[in-house]
């Protein structure tokens, strides 16, 4: 806001008006109007894959231009794809501790060694049960290792996050901007359980050019008082609305853009979004 | 898909045509363009107004025609304010167990009183955090009994959720079919928190005319193998979604219509959405 438009808004606003003054700008800017785009036109992705090209020419093919504030969302599985994450189970020998958790949970010995190479802690197991702590901090079923939507059936290929997600969304972001011109967000999404609802949502692993989490810290509600709630999981949000579009089994539509989220905030990545172990209460 | 379209589909599939016939077209309407509007011109609601009349007259004034399969997400706090579900803490004499638990909490013990009594179960209690099993089966922070955007300060009045959120659910999306002779979606959201990922995010409290929970249990994946992730929690990726327009300080949206969204199951409840307890490993 400008300083005259400042004075101007002080002029009405007597009392606590350097207090609320900060918060102005942001409310007067406010998210009205979201659109979501599934983007179809992309290939199936491999390994070495340039993907910000695939994904540039998908835009493209969709007739899409970007604009400033736009938000491309892409499904974990072709980043991982393209950053040739793939772990042939055919040549995994699991250890003891491997072979020991796969008989309790009654998965493939090769496969449980594997998601414990990605993790740091296993946090619940059970048959069919294998919740971990990913190396990256994430709390998640089999550390996200795939089987799924990975390779056609008879290989046993398996597919591991990401290495760095919030890099791998900043490197796409970096790549779309040049080719478009424009200033984007780029989340990069996967589909989490929760322990106390059923069925998956879309969250965020990785993010860039978005505030994936969103402080209200000191901001006054509809009647002034202070808010309690202060933290908002910006680009959860996100990653969820895109899971609208994007399915889970064969539908295929690994990338969705958003369009009209007014941002308030600095960036911040996601990792911002995973809770410090040392404030769980639920491990 | 009709009768011929079926025999021609089949005639250039040899293969596999009856197994996966069922999947298709369901497969074929695909959503893929999205949009999300926040209604604006709703006045503060009070104990006792015709909510769904509201909520209607917003959309009018929005302009927007509502259409078969629109979803209509509707904030807990309007819900609960239209029923009336305001306690007077002034009223409120707090027990020995809220008075005990109160102290460990850091809360006012007539505010534990009240959410000790929308509860089924404490789960956890420190400073500044009472996370309990609501008696609608939620999970939440503080049974949902809410201080902010309530009333003006200096009134002692809390907000309890709506006593049956899918009825109330159900009741909006009656009298708005009726009112606009379309087949609507209804979600009544709110935002939690999560054990492990700060920041709050739109869950789905309530829910008419949506398959809430979206089963694929049989669903091939891309290469035609079984899909290990069964159910996706379809209400609260609409609600998460929606919360991007509503904000949670003093922007005051609080509804916002969906529309794009292709269903391609029966509704069923948000109450689906609730993991019963015998299966949850995390209290």
């Amino acid at each position: 806001m400008s300083e005259t438009a400042t004075e101007v808004v002080q002029a009405f606003r007597p009392a606590e008006a350097e207090v609320v003054q900060a918060l102005r700008p942001a409310v007067a800017a406010r998210t009205k109007h979201v659109t979501l785009t599934a983007l179809a036109g992309l290939p199936m992705v491999k390994p070495g894959d340039d993907l910000a090209a695939l994904l540039a020419g998908a835009l493209r093919c969709a007739g899409i231009v970007p604009a400033d504030g736009d938000v491309l969302v892409v499904a974990q599985k072709i980043v991982s794809k393209a950053e040739g994450r793939f772990v042939d189970l055919a040549g995994v020998v699991p250890g003891a501790r491997a072979t020991k958790l796969a008989a309790e949970v009654f998965k493939d010995p090769r496969l449980v060694e594997v998601i414990l190479s990605q993790s740091s802690e296993v946090v619940r197991h059970r048959k069919d049960v294998l919740v971990v702590a990913h190396r990256l901090g994430f709390v998640m079923a089999n550390a996200g290792v795939d089987q799924s939507n990975v390779a056609p059936e008879g290989s046993e290929h398996v597919l591991l996050l990401p290495e760095d997600p919030d890099a791998s969304a900043q490197t796409i972001k970096m790549r779309l901007d040049d080719a478009f011109g424009v200033n984007l967000g780029v989340v990069i999404n996967d589909s989490f359980g929760r322990p106390w609802r059923q069925g998956v949502v879309g969250v965020a692993l990785g993010a860039a050019g978005v505030p994936a989490l969103r402080n209200l810290v000191g901001a006054p509600d509809l009647f002034g008082r202070k808010m309690r709630v202060t933290e908002v999981a910006v680009a959860d949000e996100i990653a969820s609305a895109a899971s609208l579009l994007m399915g889970e089994s064969d539908e295929g539509v690994p990338a969705v853009l958003v369009r009209g989220v007014v941002f308030r905030d600095q960036p911040v990545p996601a990792s911002s979004l995973i809770r410090p172990r040392e404030l769980d209460m639920f491990r």
